[in-house]
């Protein structure tokens, strides 16, 4: 996040950043990378501060995120061996959802069906756009059929006849029995709207794009958000049953960071006023709620009645990522519908 | 639980109850053990309806359960098979928490330090009870050493000068640093209370039986009940930040269950009215809160307000055990005070 701002942004182009980067980088790369029983590379998900492996998650998040910032870096430094690890990570990583899970440490056990969780495609698809933003043709043509890939398993996610985007399908694509199956989570969604739209916009494909904004982005935001007490849920049942996620009905930053980016892209791609309506409800909730005014940065973590849950800035699973990147993206999206006011 | 209530109570001792029982128990004799990757039994968490392993935690709380879901099937149909099951599976798991963790599947990490969690030799002392329990001296001889190792883990979550119960200690019984360090969990306190409170009075050791009231009984209660709308948090930060847990100020109907059973175990063995009194505000919450009057059942999580916050009476960590044992163990507690009222 850091390279991205130094790099892509005057006012973030200072030693400071630069030096917060570099020295972060350095970091993980030394010690981020754990060696799994497999002998596949895992990245840990909790390092102790002198770099010791303290938690390594059985999923492929970690790896996302050191794959993202190692691609962002090398953009910094021109490092090609840092660029290519990216790259390894992520052949990997494609193995893992496309071939062989095994690697990531989860015994098959008979009762489990494989299963199409929304948030892998959509991870993959932030990655195939993160790594192949202007490096060109080569790289594009890479990436392109996993970028396609990614679209399919996302759209899978439309069930119900178009009225609900399901968490969780089977690899074939339907709904899948049980609280697994009717789960919904809002923000997710909602992310995964943005990529989507992003790439209909690449590729062209009208129809993806209309597609995102009516089931990815208007939908979410009209089964998700709180009508008695405004801001999204975090899970959902589809058929209106308690979610078993104790924590469902709180009111979590990043989903509204990303119901942010979508409303305000869905907006600047249309121009449809409703759009813009619902962003800036989102906005007058979101921010109303979430920044500390006292002492800067975000609050994470509210009740359903929107009050605060978790006063820390930072925890295992809030980082520097959702907020500056909600910001950089609507900054951009908002200096583009300036510069090209009718 | 079925069993226990078949067997010991009167007004449960009925066909349909020890069906439900024998049933439940040859389902999970046949499906629930599953072999693990180290050639050592584990138990399924969770399973399909035709018996598939869905899930198996890396933690020894499934089998615990399992033991004593055999032990107590055991002594109703007479079968020593059954028995001997239950005491493999539990030198197993003495040997997965004394001397060689690696079977339960969690890889070792650089980073990790061995932790005494205060839940582990809470639930192995509440099997050594079980165990143990009317079978006669040699079976008692038997786990003696391992109650007395319970007792000297649990002491150990004493820490700041008798002041605070903390949940994770290291295993030479000192304050761990971070987040995890600071973790209370007022509910594992009292329940690993009562059980101490019973060791207390079948060893005939007054000292342990004192320390269980003051440490693992009073002072839970102290830090752990919410002044403001009642009831017991789950979890508490011992210098007071927020704990990372989204539902850490949630109000769960378990650690009022044992609330219950310890006020008013330490009361009927001290007489002492401020432990009723105690006990009597702990009723008066959890009845006016947990009992859904309209379907019967109690619910499970409320905020910390204490309105529901999920209306399910069964999920995947509520089943039919907090409750009736509460219940069970009270009726006993009571019967017993009016039988011997002074």
């Amino acid at each position: 996040m850091y390279c991205r701002l130094y790099r892509t942004m005057d006012r973030f182009h200072k030693p400071e950043i630069l030096e917060a980067a570099t020295v972060g980088g350095a970091f993980l790369r030394k010690f981020a990378r754990v060696s799994s029983s497999s002998g596949q590379w895992k990245c840990a998900f909790c390092l102790t501060r002198d770099g010791k492996a303290l938690k390594v998650q059985r999923t492929i998040f970690s790896e996302c995120f050191y794959i993202m910032a190692m691609d962002e870096l090398s953009r910094l430094t021109g490092d090609k061996d840092m660029q290519l690890e990216a790259e390894q990570m992520m052949e990997q990583l494609i193995y893992w959802v496309q071939v062989d899970p095994s690697g990531l440490g989860r015994p098959q056990l008979p009762g489990e069906v494989p299963i199409n969780s929304l948030s892998v495609p959509m991870m993959l698809m932030c990655l195939v756009q993160q790594l192949t933003e202007g490096r060109g043709q080569e790289v594009a043509q890479k990436y392109k059929e996993l970028g396609n890939w990614c679209v399919e398993q996302i759209l899978q996610h439309i069930q119900r006849a178009g009225t609900a985007i399901l968490e969780n399908v089977s690899v074939d694509g339907s709904e899948l029995p049980g609280c697994q199956g009717r789960l919904q989570n809002p923000g997710h969604a909602l992310e995964a709207g943005w990529f989507l739209m992003l790439y209909g916009v690449q590729s062209g494909d009208k129809e993806i794009h209309r597609t995102a904004i009516r089931n990815f982005v208007e939908l979410p935001y009209q089964y998700g958000w709180d009508k008695e007490h405004g801001g999204l849920f975090y899970f959902l049942d589809v058929d209106g049953h308690c979610p078993t996620q104790l924590e469902w009905s709180m009111k979590l930053w990043w989903p509204h960071c990303e119901a942010l980016v979508a409303f305000l892209m869905a907006y600047s791609h249309t121009r449809k006023p409703e759009l813009l309506e619902i962003f800036s409800e989102v906005y007058q909730y979101t921010f109303s709620h979430f920044p500390d005014a006292e002492n800067g940065e975000w609050f994470g973590y509210l009740t359903q009645e929107g009050k605060v849950a978790l006063d820390f800035k930072g925890g295992p699973f809030k980082g520097f990522f959702h907020v500056p990147r909600c910001l950089y993206m609507c900054e951009r999206i908002l200096d583009d519908l300036l510069e090209n006011k009718d």
